[in-house]
């Protein structure tokens, strides 16, 4: 019986207790104010906290155990609620922070804005940065209905910042005709569809650079991701989702950050959505923490 | 076969075709952007459109026929996602207007907070306006979290606007101290736990003087209104709200407007809060004008 | 702000306000009274018009805007509850007005037997008609349990009307031993379980014919498309359904009309099905119509 | 173990094993096809039988076990889908054989309209009939939509066949101005939204006649019954439903038959109006049946 | 930002950091293997720490604020999957530790059979307890189906253990014929159906004696509670139970522990159930503990 | 109309009605108490039924009918609710006197440890007994939390009654480290990932022995089958899982007994794990049965 400290029981599961020993930093960002569609998104963190209870802690894929990394479940960043310009600079800060005292910053959406800030914190540590993005959208635009902070304008965002030719898409199958032509007049890369395959053909190229990985759950088809904003059928499956991680892992690419977005309770009635996403993050854990 | 026309099939049901000829215009207020709880009562207008058409068109309780009261359904506003300052004046300038061409405003919402922009608007209009108010909660924060834009604090800037004596709260079962204190020390009346019978009390006092409306769905017990985003046990029966609408419908006060707001749809599984809330519009409606 | 029309809010997002100018038109046909199994089809229609507004209007796999086709959404037709004769009658007359005033028809079920009376009109006005059909069922019966209308009945009745030769079925996987017999012993074209392979090998030799396209959403596994009535696991994904209405858009066919049938939205709990109807309706549109 | 009959698991508990020796029979009429609104209620008997399973067999309102009552659950009648006319035909030879042979029918919804057929049959046996009648909605409609044979129009036919006089509706909180106006220049008795109260003053003037009752579930409000096709804000609650029903056990009313319809289980999400169903089945025979 | 200790999200809102300064534990027994019906209750205590983020911290019935009681939320027991034994003696072995170092036992279940451990303990330390028991259910059998350990026995557990004259059962209403008749000859205290008004009458009798309170959340009328093992129609309302609670809390009884069990959050689709249950939690406590 | 006998609605479609004449019993085995994660699949067996009305009776990938075999449904085995031992043990009994009759054994769980006993009685009859093990977890450990008796365990208990070197594992995702060791160490046989392709492999060498095959439904992904106690992202389709069955069907090796496991209705919201689940057991009885 535990009677001499504060009960933690909605932690990633086997999340280390100190956080100065830990190398992995694994925080939420429960934001979904600026999406267009179906919110809840905010709730994913907690859920894929409560479900990670069912993970095994070996990876079969990996033969790599949770207890070789030590990881630090910081818990959520509290977000103030409607308020998305000091949502996204509390982010930031928070990154800032995370990567001056050199951690490895493994975060969990919220909606697909949040990436944004720790892209910005990412890219003044790494200047040689580049992007792998899998999402079922392109999310290059300026902005949405007028808005500039948009759930559809975390990647342009990027990509202005960073530069076009340095942003990797993968499983792109939703956007506007411009979109996909801004992409293609600025040489960024978009692998339509798949994933898979062409992230073989792309990996070698990023030999040796610091990159940071945003995984929108949405790249998943709905039958694999039901609990999501915006599902759009003609998705991948779990199966090559978890070949896609497995592929990174065993590249040469330097992975210094991650995330994993838009998972949406509210949608995902058997928990489904929220334990595959425990298991991608395990599974990222796994390969791309050193 | 009517191929001469859009088709026009989400109406709140029976709703007039022509605006200029109408009364009563009905219109959504979905946003829910600063709720700080369960999201989703952006699809509430929506949704209760969808529900309207198991309605039928007459009131046995009032002895009336929707046919003879004209009401235009104009669809909703459409807000900007997660822009909380610019939705509330898009709100605002939209019922000036409907008010400046002597329509009826009855607003569906939408978290609470779009309440406060009609109200606004409506005070401009009826400078010896009284709220009613049925809602779980006070709704008196000045603040939530940092943020002064939130769905806890529009009963208060309603009450800084209008004077806090002129605002008339039931059903009250829920808010921090400080508000409960606040209440009493300004003057403004509380009803807590009970709507019907305070109602009775106070309606004489009110007798002749223009009043707006504003019922939180959740002023009802969750038995009765699971789908909202607060559900807050203890509270009243549909049966009981019903009777407080056609207390006021019975009663001298002049209704000059009104909104119905909450209803969160994804946690409305069998439709339950939605359909109840499309009755409840039909009430008001039949109780309250001309 | 819109005072001056109508609302209508509820249609396939993009749908163009007049009919005349219109080259495509689409509708619903909302009846379920003759499934033997769990109905609900009858809210198909409305469902995909409402998830609708989640899609994108481009199509990155036909480089094509939905800007590009005018076409109406002309509702529900006001199918009377439980009256399957009258119903089909009305469809039948429905079709024929519409095929008269040379729109091409896009009908969203609804249960299967609606395609029955519309196949009936295409076929007055082409007798070269031929049937491309995808379906987990045969549908093949004479009658079901006594009844001649059920659902398990259309491509017989149009088997029997334009020839069993004249008819495709693809991704067949249940039905009655003599409903297999019977298709292979008059000719009928059967391929089990798959459709996108076979579908390739049968193009060629219907090119430059007119062909009318109903697909059953239960052709998807049960995985891509939980919201139906008559679930059966072993079914193709949304992703080869997508290539197949590719294929046939790349083909010389010549679809002179199309349905989209059996989505049931009170099992979709998470709006899954739904959404994929509304990107198949959108590549079939994009894909199909001139 | 019991190797040497076949399994009957899903009936209600408590059922006796031999149809003739039973007083009472209990069955299902599994037809939904005329519904206006939300269809389902076909699945409406086998629910109720399922959870049966977690009655207690002991009624403490009523001090009488199940034991002292023989009953037989005949399972459903197998009624043609989507053939209503044939479905009642069914439905009347069905009763008019179990009255034939002695039984106490207890029937099961299924849609409102299959009471029609059971009351003709029991009017054939019983010339001195009278009805009560627990219901939200009127249901006397002449026709729905054109079509005579719907679930809104039970009532009106019965009224017609054995005389409006004769028929006592309790709890009507729903229905067209023409309908309440008909009833009262007909001298039926309607009690508007109550049901207990009304319900004693009315019972001794029934005293010693023949009674048959049927119960629509959605007499109650939604919350006490989420689960059937038109809910209807304002009912009763199941506490109150129980009282009426012990009303007419402990009255001089002679109860020859009775039914409860319109449970759909697809809308009942945690099976609460099934649980209550079959407790009120359990009242029912308990109290009514010798 | 916290960095510095380990994440804690998922307490009991508001719960004091350390053990030692804290008078009440709060703490889950997240067993559910005797139930006969519907299992999930061992999620209960989770569901319930989840969903108080959404309460106030102050309650306007008792004037009171959580921060005026120093409470601990201890975690859930781990307590053995399928083993009832070894997790009876864990309890018990747990609650005497409590009660040794001076804690007032505040409980989440689980099922009810976790009470049965707890009263032992609580009788070791108080011989004169009395119990006030709030439930649907007698819970006086001697074993279920040949089982001793059953969620149908604690009550007689206790009641063997104690005396049945000190045991009070109030809102019962159902069991077996037997279970009622033992309690009547054994002297046990049973209020059928009702609980506030029985309440009044005993708790002056009870004056100044240690008092466990044990409720059942099936109390509650399923429209109040669907989310629990076994629902029972005729239930009282969530008003009328917090009520009682403040009865209690308004008494001159000494209050020396308590428990609320049976929520079953999956079944519990809004998460209305634990909602409440947090509620009267947060009243138990404000209303009992000193 | 059938009057002569009880009903016995609820048993797989198309179930003889004479024991003795059968030559496979079907039975259930709805036990779930000892599961770590989601309990529910005690009600597995009694949904597959239900929906098992939704299965034509001919299977077009084995060209063979149900009426071709001759199947008893025996209905659910009456486990004691939390009374692991004594249920194997009453397992093992009605097992070892079905086997002694000389039916074949078709089981449906409930949670994985209840193939154990089968296997126990299945090795005394047959001591060259080889088993095939779909699963995604291993279920190799020795013990679950101190428990002997968990459902982590069956495959290990098996694997150390007829010897590891007996035992085929397909689908294998997840395990701890150890269970993978000692399993490669020991000469097991576990196919990671995959079903199809491994099987091939490994039939030829199990020609002419006696096997028992057993499906633990999580070996297919949770797409396929959400409604299981524990899902794990990255298994295999339905249609893969189907064409495995297939693949025994036409091989040498003689299945002698077999289950289904682990189907939970609670989270499988559209039913569609139960319809795959009872098309799966048409398939496994018309594919292995003689």
């Amino acid at each position: 019986m535990r009677f001499d400290e504060a009960y933690s029981g909605n932690v990633f599961i086997g999340s280390h207790p100190n956080y100065d020993e830990s190398q992995v930093v694994i925080y939420g960002m429960p934001m979904d104010w600026t999406v267009s569609y179906r919110p809840g998104s905010r709730f994913g963190p907690g859920q894929i906290r409560k479900v990670s209870i069912g993970l095994e802690e070996y990876s079969p894929y990996l033969d790599r155990e949770m207890s070789e990394v030590k990881y630090f479940d910081a818990g959520d960043i509290p977000l103030p609620f409607g308020n998305a310009q000091r949502s996204l600079d509390m982010i930031e800060e928070y990154i800032d922070k995370l990567l001056e005292e050199g951690k490895f910053p493994l975060g969990m959406g919220g909606e697909h804005l949040v990436s944004w800030p720790v892209i910005k914190a990412m890219y003044k540590k790494y200047p040689n940065l580049a992007i792998i993005h899998m999402d079922a959208h392109t999310d290059l635009r300026t902005e949405y209905e007028g808005e500039p902070l948009s759930h559809s304008t975390p990647i342009r965002k990027a990509a202005d910042l960073i530069g076009p030719k340095n942003i990797y898409s993968f499983g792109i199958r939703s956007g506007m005709k411009e979109e996909f032509e801004w992409a293609k007049e600025n040489g960024m890369h978009i692998a339509k569809f798949e994933v898979l395959e062409p992230l073989k053909k792309v990996l070698p190229s990023l030999s040796g650079r610091p990159v940071y990985v945003t995984i929108d759950i949405d790249v998943l088809d709905p039958a694999h991701a039901p609990g999501t904003g915006t599902v759009d059928a003609g998705g991948i499956t779990s199966k090559e989702l978890l070949a896609s991680i497995h592929e990174i892992a065993n590249s040469d690419v330097q992975v210094v950050g991650c995330d994993l977005v838009e998972v949406a309770p509210i949608y995902d009635h058997s928990e489904q959505t929220a334990n595959t996403a425990s298991k991608l993050i395990r599974e990222m854990m796994l390969g791309w923490c050193p």
